[in-house]
């Protein structure tokens, strides 16, 4: 109801603030005697990290997880799994001058206009912060995934403008903005420099591929693989939109183009992106998502406070000046879980 | 788990198949003590009904509503609304010819996979059929709205390449495109004939827009507003991308761009459409999805049968030529119903 | 949220009240490929109807089931199934004396004040007939338990004071109590045949066992097999206590007495009534329920009516003097969806 | 689906195991601002830790609860509650000569069968440490009820077969047993003394009692409010049956004797124990249930290893010679979860 939890076979809960105590996740319903260890999941969560680049916050959490129950002698128990971040980084007074205004943007506005209150340190539970948390229960999705052969990819495809051209896997962990074609990436990231200095921010499109799908997944009602898929996407802060496949320009196009016909190989294309009908048809699912530039920007911008009274303000200090190399690995680790969560629907709905 | 259930409270549930005996829907969760008659919901039905000009099928089913429990002396009392609409223009010796082969498009194939078997009848549960169990719920969730001054308007802005030049409302069920644009509809319309007449089908994209919506709805991490609407528009078996406010057109902005600035007197613009952090802002919610070419074309197609064998097929008969008009009901009706149930989440919450 | 539904990955939905136009159930996560027929679930039905004996209600209701989606040729598809049960015997008029009364025992008082108002004709959603799509999807679980080698078998064991000395379950549709003992029947029957023509009713105790129960099915925290089945049998409108194994017998018990010790043949005692932990120990299981008497007795009563005024009220008509017998399928149909649900709970958490 | 999660808008998840990192809870669909400190926490753990007499175990835990996010300046922000205690006094070599060893009475065969592998020291997820995270849950919703002006007490009503006589509210918290008869307290201390001096343990009886409670709350099929109640109970390890009102006691009442007749003062007695049809009279809601003697004992008792060789076992140490008064507050606080949820689903539907 209040949507701090996902998914129903396998299923995370999320909890904390940016400036609270810590930040973490429960996940229940992992299966029993899978190896996991804290490393595992360190690995992801250091992708998600802050400080990775220039255009990167350089804000120094101590992103380190501690996996407080579910393990025993390196293997999972079947029980839930609680991993969490405590948070150290924390100087709340830094959001004193604004914490009775609202910034442009934030969240901020509306939660108060929800909750009546709000936690005004940082960006309080709406801050990306919780993503940890996801990524975290994304990484022990993972694994199990990879257990059935499948993998998840996702990279940066288009920032401030600047698209890429090539499609080289292998180069995405390699530059800062985790783009799948090398050049482009350099051109991004010289034009994200120049929005920086001018105390502003960069959006773009994320790209996200899973490979080795069975077909014959997910549920064909309301809990299409597809979906689902673009329920997680769009819970992710920054994600104004989602597309499979041939996504907007279908509206170009006839039947008869976009119809994926099949041979005795399989399909001959992939204009539904992977998914017919909500469930997966054995090609790669394919999906891209429109991340908006990072709200916080050093630039002035006109708001009102509490009050309504109307003033300018500057969101200074630490900010990412284009988000998207950090909202890659949360895309995967989203994706991972929905696609878990429906390989153990099938278990159930056949078992 | 098995998917057939959308929403928490306010919760509907569908069953049936095309060619089965009925479709219909539970909705639990009503509000007591609302009038609510079997004609509120028909006239929702009839603008989903087939047969409303010659670009969908002249299918003729019976699309009468019946309202089997939960109303008594003319309003609800609470308990589980049961409506149903029996099946009448089956005749599955039709679908005969094709019991053994995967239709393009359709998903014969994937439902298959899933279940090692599927009912050939037409496509089965996957048909456009289970739909209207959605809007006679969606009609119900639009009253429940209406009590709260909240209304829910989709059209067609873009059809067979055809985008829509002007935002005209009134004009909207007056043509057979329901187009925002009549000069526009005009122009779909002739252009869908000719591929209709080619034996051929047309994509298109559909915008929403929600008035009168309250500031701070929404449950602010995994089931924002926004996502939970992805969800529910990806679940209507023709939709293939949702994009919310400047949608896409984030990748190319920047932050001092995007963000919506505040004055005195409330957003200055709504490139966020309506939904920050995953809850309303009280501007009016806006997006766009986008809906691909009826899979089911006369023109011959490459597929494969049950054994493997490569042949072609044709997908005779009554066939809907651009789907966007009919579409534009389900759309509301869901919108709808995701809006009362954050309504009631909300008063949960506070409650 | 509203409590029409139950179960997570077999979930039923019911809808309906008894002078509505219909009660009825959706079947959501049916194993697909399965043989089953309308027949299968009348036969469940049939148990549960009225008029089986003079201890019972003489109302005729047609209960005949229809089963509208969710087979084609004679198999389950695995897509919902829908059964409905048309109201036949409905004259409202009959209670138009008694519709501003709270009827004692009813749950007339507390639906009127959680809706504000009430469906007076029977005892609307109250009435023991929305425990037909219970039965009928408790036939499909049933069918689905078989496959499993799991068989679950309820029958009376007390009424009106008179206890079954003998367990010989061949008796227990033989007599019109269900009670697992004949001769205690007789004595039964006799009893309760004098408390009805006093016009008066009698309650009871049925006891339920479930053989060939597989070990280790069984969510161990909130979810525990006896957890939910104590939620199912309470949620039995008669139903008032339910105990397992030893029962409220252990409060006299010591731990030495009480524990089930094993050998290599396994537990050599059963006072866990074959659950431990909330997991299946692979013994039979087994507990009691406790039925209340019939609240409709044509004894006059005290009681009030909407505007606050004291009255007697008298409920002639067709009633039960002992729902005992007829509360036996239901006890069985919702054991068995507690059953298949955590078979299938199982199969995802290993799937 | 794997149930660690409990109820539905007011929603906690335990996550932890006895000699793991922690055990935990995150709650969520908590009201904001509403004022809580740790210290309303801590005062109900400590209610519950061992260690408070003679009878109960000298364990030394430190049951420290650590609020960590969801308050904010002393009030909640509505967003999810994390409360975590972490384990200290944890000496797994302690439980090296039983880790192959089925102790009896304990759910370590079933939890070896459900998982294929079990965390073996202490009694892991099973442990009754686990219910501390719902003693933190309890206390939240319980200063949520106090706003309602609804108030829980539940106290032994029966210990070792010696039963209360009295109803002495104020001395339950003043003798070791939570007896309501201090007299009858001091029978029972003295008689669970000598069983644990003969290496043996005890069972007994709770009683609850909720005050203030409105009428109208519940949902009235699947979820009514004493389903859930028993669905509670059932799910803490050592209760074996429940009862409302009347009870079993029914088995051998009339209709005229069992129901509640009303005049214009109210209903004139409660055998419904507060609830009809599932739904809140507003009399005083009062059950009972069975609580079974501590497994854990220091006489041999016949066993089985993992590998079915037949033995003798001791669980020496620490343990609870009767634990009905550290179960006292777990059903307390899981009474105060169910009734928050109910009254919060109650506001939904209305809302």
């Amino acid at each position: 109801m209040a949507g701090s939890s996902f998914g129903q076979a396998f299923r995370i809960t999320t909890f904390g603030e940016s400036h609270g105590g810590a930040v973490g996740v429960i996940v229940d319903g992992v299966t029993p005697g899978v190896e996991l260890s804290a490393q595992d999941v360190q690995a992801q969560l250091d992708r998600r990290k802050p400080g990775q680049s220039y255009i990167t916050t350089p804000r120094q959490e101590l992103d380190t997880v501690n996996l407080l129950s579910g393990v025993f002698q390196g293997v999972t128990t079947g029980t839930p799994l609680m991993m969490i971040l405590y948070n150290k980084d924390a100087d709340p007074s830094a959001y004193d001058n604004i914490k009775d205004l609202f910034r442009p943007g934030h969240a901020d506005y509306t939660y108060y206009k929800k909750y009546g209150l709000r936690d005004w340190r940082g960006s309080g539970r709406a801050s990306g912060r919780e993503t940890a948390g996801r990524v975290a229960a994304g990484a022990v999705a993972r694994k199990l995934l990879a257990r059935r052969g499948v993998s998840v990819l996702a990279y940066t495809l288009k920032a401030a403008g600047i698209s890429c051209d090539t499609f080289e896997p292998e180069a995405i962990e390699k530059n800062p903005l985790r783009a799948c074609d090398p050049a482009a990436a350099e051109r991004m990231l010289e034009r994200i420099t120049a929005i920086k200095d001018d105390n502003d921010s960069a959006g773009g499109i994320i790209e996200c591929r899973v490979r080795g799908m069975a077909a014959g997944i997910g549920e064909p009602v309301f809990d299409k693989l597809d979906a689902e898929i673009a329920h997680a996407m769009l819970s992710i802060g920054a994600i104004k939109g989602i597309e499979f496949g041939a996504g907007f320009r279908v509206a170009d196009m006839r039947g008869s183009e976009h119809n994926d016909a099949m041979d005795s190989n399989g399909f001959k294309s992939n204009n539904a992106g992977g998914i017919i009908g909500g469930i997966s048809t054995g090609e790669e699912i394919i999906f891209r998502v429109a991340v908006k530039p990072t709200s916080s920007i050093a630039k002035p911008q006109q708001t009102v406070s509490l009050s309504g009274e109307e003033t300018t303000i500057r969101t200074e200090g630490r900010h990412d000046a284009c988000i998207c190399p950090r909202v890659v690995p949360v895309v995967e680790a989203m994706v991972c879980v929905v696609l878990e969560d429906h390989f153990k629907r099938q278990a159930a709905m056949l078992g």
